[in-house]
């Protein structure tokens, strides 16, 4: 059974680790169509969702089909608990990032971004960068440092989102009402994939230490300007 | 052990029970606060949303713990894993509710609201308050005529949310850039609550009939003006 269930969880975990690699992707590709105007970008991440809809379903009937057969107990029980969780996490990232893409794509040709805001934005944008290349990191190697590092560095995300408020409520601001709803929405969706970030990092410390660092869960810690 | 897992089991959907009830609150709270620049009921749901995480962890905890001591299998383990997803869906709608409180709590005395908004508002609490009474009947009784009702229904409230972008976006529009703001963001808790109470319903389907009505995952259906 121990050997059977090592197999099963591997290929569970390969999956998973191939929806964090895919939602990395996604999330840059986003940051990348919506700082640059680039549909192409943007049109590879919305048809890449698909692929990250499928591995969650997946995923989770592996894990359903595992605790029918081999009932996992104590840690076994817990990862494949996490994982299903877990999946869950990436999916929505996947489509908070298709969310991001989708705005870029309407705008284009124009950008959906006004000169004012278009600092912040990219430093909201080169903070998920970073999240994005941790995450399948820390799932692989099941790196509580890094998980640590993702949960710890949030505050400064939702700084930034603060901040695009300031921005947009600032008697200077120079974009039109298309705009602020843009910049409201894709605030709110970085914000958000930051959030979820969070989550999985808990649960990646979670599955190595059976601690839980939160009894809130994850994804809606942090601002509280909504 | 059968007749151990089915008083385990009935405890763990009692609480499940109790979270869509304290859920189904917060959303009629939320809406009343907003609409009626409520400060108390706004309140009473940002305290309750306690509860409701509390309740999460407790639903959570009880299923792993069946997971883990009854080995469920078939329809069983259907209904333990849609449990845990289940009570994952309404911390996250508590979590909404609470963000239209707080939107609420923040504008008072004055109205989030501006007259040409309210209207269309109106209509999205109104279909929430619907929404919110069929959420408790349809998990206890596991009604799926009400889950499929809920599934059904639910492209009125996206269509009302485009209404709101339709309100913003028009020349007459009465608000300053904060009610714009302030629109956009509960426009979007309001759309997301429904797409959350079309992920409950899908699972309540799945418990009962074992056919998932989706592979593409409830909270993320609808709308794609974002």
């Amino acid at each position: 059974m121990r050997v059977i269930f090592n197999e099963e969880m591997k290929a569970v975990a390969d999956d998973l680790d191939r929806m964090a690699q895919d939602v990395s992707k996604a999330i840059k590709g986003a940051g990348a169509a919506l700082l640059n105007s680039d549909v192409e970008a943007a049109q590879t991440v919305i048809d890449g969702d698909i692929e990250i809809d499928a591995l969650e379903s997946s995923v989770i009937d592996q894990c359903v089909k595992l605790l029918a057969k081999q009932n996992p107990v104590a840690t076994d029980l817990r990862v494949v608990v996490s994982t299903i969780r877990l999946a869950a996490t990436f999916e929505r990232m996947g489509d908070l990032a298709k969310h991001v893409a989708e705005t870029a794509r309407r705008t284009y040709p124009q950008s959906a971004l006004t000169d004012e805001a278009r600092p912040v934005v990219e430093q909201m944008v080169a903070f998920l960068d970073t999240t994005a290349d941790r995450l399948p990191a820390m799932l692989s190697d099941r790196d509580t440092k890094i998980a640590q590092q993702v949960i710890l560095d949030d505050d400064k995300l939702d700084e930034l989102h603060h901040q695009t408020f300031d921005i947009m409520l600032s008697d200077n601001y120079d974009g039109d009402k298309q705009h602020l709803i843009d910049l409201v929405l894709f605030g709110r969706f970085l914000e958000r994939l930051g959030d979820h970030a969070v989550s999985a990092a808990r649960r990646v410390v979670y599955i190595v230490s059976g601690f839980d660092p939160s009894k809130k869960p994850g994804p809606d810690e942090g601002t509280n300007i909504d």
